[in-house]
C-alpha cells in the first residue's frame, strides 16, 4: 500500500511552484508577420516621428500665416507655385507672396507654416489665388510627431500582440521583433486501458495548450509499466520545456507516474495531492530541471488539475503575471449544492450559464467525475471553499470560464 | 460635384442590411478534428447511451442484492467466480449467491444489481467471501445513459464548437460533422497612393476576419480608376461571398468605389453614409446578389465602418445573431470628451482601459483619424449617442472591444 498523499490547498500548492526556481525560457526574434499572439520581450521604441512631417488634413493651399496679417482689412493674392500630393510631395520652397495647392494626407513645402482650406481662397487667374481672412499659423495641419514621437515607448515589454500592433510594427519599418519563447509542453497519456481508444484527454489539453500560448507535443500513451513511463517522460523532456502526465496517479497498484518521476531524477516529485476535488490526486515535480505537472485521469478531475496547476505554470513560463491564467466571472447560483463535508478541501461544480435580464445564472450540473457530457453543456465551475459544506441558491458565485473557442 | 450623401443611423443602415436578401451560406460538412470554432448547422443526437452499460465507480464486487437481504443478522457467503476490468469486461452472468470482482470504471456483469464495496467484504478463502451487511441495490454504480441518454440533443445547431465539444463528437462515434460553411470575404484596397506600401488596412482586417470566422481572401491595391476598380471587384466577387473595399469612398474625384459598384450591375448601391464619426463615408451595397461593404481609408474610419457594418454582416452570414457580434463592456470615463456640436452623428472616441480597484476607468485618446499609434494604443472605443454634446468625466459608458489576439 503507498503512502497517503500529504494534501496541501491550491494556494500553497501555486506557491511552491513559484518558487521551485524554474528557469525562465528566454527571449527568441521573429518576423513581424509571425508575431501574432506573441508576448513582447522588450520595449518597442519609435525611430522615427509619426507623421514625419507636418501634413495636412484638408485640401487647400499651403502658405506663409505672416502673408495674411492683414488679408481683412484688404485682400491678399498669393501666387500658386506649385501642386503636393501625398503621394508626390512638391519640390517647391515658399516665399513671400506664394503659395502651393496641397491634397489631404500631403506634406507641408518647406516655407509654409499653415494651410488655406480651399474653401477660404478665391482663385482670381490660372496661379493666382485671392484670401479676405487672417490665417492663423499652424490650421488644418498634423503635426510632425503628433501620433508618435521619435523615441517614444510605442508597445511595453509583457503586451501580447494584436492585429493592431503589427501593423503599427510593420509601419515603423520593424522586420523582426524579439518576443518570449513559447513553451513547447509534452503531453504523456498513462495507462494500458488508452491503448485503441480516442485519446479525448489529450486532444483537449492540446487544445487548451495552444490557446494559452503554448506548443503542445502529443506524447502517446505509455503503459502501465514504471520504466517504460520514466522513458517516456525523460525522452520527453529533451524536447519539451514541461511535461503533464494523464492518469496513473492515485493511490491504486497501477499509478505508477509518481514512482516513476521520483526514479527519473532529483528534486522528483515536490507535491503530491491538492485540497481540491475533483482533482485532489494532482502533483508537481521537477526532474532534469523541468517541471511536470502529474494530473489524474478522470475527466472533471483532469480538467481542475490543469486548470489550477497547469495554466498559471503556462502564463509564468510565458513571461506574463500568473493571475491573468484564469477568466473568473460572477453569476448567481440557480440551486443549491451540498458537498460531502467530512473533508475541508474545496470543491469544483460544474456549471452552465445562463444569461437573464437580472444577470448571469450558473445552473450546477451534478454528476460523476467522469461524465464528458457535463464538459460539453458546462461554461465554467464555482469553487466553494474549504469551510462550506454548501452553497445556497442565489449566492454570488465565482465562475471560472473553461477556455474556448 | 458628387451628390451630397443621404446619411443614415447606425441601426438603419443595420437594418437595410438584414432586410438586403442575402442568401445564407448553407451549410457543409468537415471532420471532426478540423471542426474547431465552427459553428453547428444541425442539431447533434446522440446515438448511444454514456456509459453504454451500468459501471462501477468503486472496487469491489458485483453482486445481486436480494443474497445480502438478512445479512445484517447472519453473515452471508458468496462465491467469486469472475473478474472484471475496465477494458476486459468479464464473460460470466451472476446468479443467486455468486459475486465477481469489479474494478473502478467496469461495465456491471449480468445478473448483479449492486456493487459491494471492497471493505466491506472478508475474504474468507480464495473464491469466497462473506458480507455482514445489507447491501441496497445501485450501490456505486454509474447506471447506463446517466451522462447521456441515447436520443437525447447533446448540441443544438448554432453552437461554436468548442474543443470539449470536439471530443465529445469524437467520443460519440462521430466522424464528421454538418456546419455553417465560414463566408469568404474578399479585401480591395483602392489608391494610387497604396501602390508601393505596406498595406496596412488589409493586413488588420484579414486577421480580425480571421478571428471573426471568415476567410479572408487579400485581392490587394486597385488603382483609382473606375474601371478596374469594377473588374477587381467582380473578379473577386466571382470567388468570394462578400467583398470589402477599403478607401476611394468619400466625395472627391478620385473617389470612384460608388460608382464603380453601381456601374457593376443592379441593385449597386443601398446607402451611402451612416450617422456616426469617424467612418461617415461607409456605405453597402449589392451586386451579383452579393454584398459589398465600402470603407473609408482613414484608419479609425475604416476600424468604425468594419466594426458596424462587416461584424454582424459576417455573423449573420456565418448562421449567429448579429447583436452578438461586439464584445461591450462598461468603464467610467477618466476625463471629459467634447465633440464638435453641429452635426447630430454619433461620435466614436477611442479609449485605452485601465482596472483599478474601483472598476474600468477608459481614458480617452484624441487625435487624427489617421493615427495608428492611438489603434496600437486603444483597447477599445466609446460610442456617445447623436444628441450628446460631450460625455462628463466619471460617466459611465459603453466600450466596445477591438477584437483581439
Amino acid at each position: 500500500m503507498k503512502q497517503p498523499f500529504s494534501y496541501i490547498s491550491v494556494s500553497d500548492a501555486w506557491e511552491r511552484i513559484r518558487n521551485a526556481g524554474i528557469s525562465s525560457l528566454g527571449s527568441e526574434t521573429v518576423s513581424v508577420s509571425d508575431a501574432y499572439g506573441r508576448i513582447l520581450a522588450a520595449d518597442i521604441i519609435s525611430p522615427v516621428n509619426v507623421p514625419l512631417n507636418d501634413l495636412t488634413h484638408y485640401d487647400g493651399y499651403a502658405i506663409r500665416s505672416h502673408d495674411t496679417q492683414n488679408a481683412n482689412l484688404q485682400p491678399v493674392s498669393l501666387k500658386v507655385i506649385g501642386k503636393a500630393y501625398p503621394v508626390k510631395p512638391s519640390e517647391v520652397t515658399i516665399r513671400e507672396g506664394e503659395a502651393c495647392y496641397i491634397t489631404t494626407g500631403s506634406a507641408l513645402p518647406p516655407g509654409a507654416d499653415t494651410v488655406l482650406a480651399v474653401e477660404m481662397a478665391s482663385q482670381i487667374k490660372r496661379d493666382l489665388i485671392q484670401v479676405r481672412t487672417r490665417i492663423e499659423p499652424g490650421e488644418h495641419l498634423i503635426r510632425a510627431g503628433s501620433d508618435i514621437r521619435k523615441g517614444e515607448v510605442v508597445m511595453s515589454a509583457g503586451r501580447i500582440l494584436r492585429p493592431q500592433d503589427i501593423i503599427l510594427l510593420a509601419l515603423l519599418n520593424f522586420e523582426t521583433v524579439k518576443v518570449h519563447r513559447r513553451p513547447a509542453v509534452a503531453v504523456i497519456s498513462v495507462g494500458d486501458e488508452l491503448a485503441d481508444k480516442v485519446n479525448t484527454h489529450s486532444i483537449l489539453l492540446s487544445r487548451w495548450i495552444e490557446l494559452s500560448g503554448g506548443i503542445p507535443i502529443d506524447c502517446g500513451v505509455a503503459p502501465d509499466d514504471v520504466d517504460r513511463i520514466r522513458d517516456r517522460i525523460t525522452r520527453a523532456l529533451d524536447k519539451a520545456d514541461v511535461a503533464i502526465t494523464i492518469g496513473g496517479c492515485s493511490m491504486g497498484d497501477k499509478d505508477l507516474v509518481g514512482d516513476a518521476i521520483n526514479s527519473a531524477g532529483k528534486p522528483g516529485l515536490v507535491f503530491q495531492g491538492i485540497k481540491i476535488r475533483p482533482g485532489r490526486v494532482s502533483a508537481f515535480g521537477i526532474i532534469m530541471g523541468k517541471p511536470i505537472v502529474m494530473l489524474p485521469g478522470l475527466i472533471h478531475s483532469t480538467i481542475v488539475g490543469f486548470h489550477f496547476l497547469v495554466l498559471p505554470l503556462l502564463q509564468q513560463m510565458r513571461g506574463l503575471p500568473s493571475e491573468g491564467a484564469w477568466n473568473v466571472i460572477t453569476a448567481k447560483l440557480a440551486e443549491k449544492i451540498h458537498f460531502r463535508s467530512f473533508i475541508p478541501f474545496k470543491n469544483v461544480t460544474f456549471v452552465r450559464l445562463e444569461r437573464r435580464s437580472e444577470g448571469l445564472i450558473a445552473h450546477p450540473m451534478l454528476g460523476d467525475s467522469s461524465f464528458f457530457g457535463i464538459v460539453s453543456k458546462a461554461d465554467g465551475f464555482v469553487v466553494a471553499e474549504e469551510n462550506k459544506t454548501s452553497v445556497e441558491n442565489d449566492e454570488t458565485v465565482c465562475v471560472h470560464i473553461l477556455p474556448g473557442v
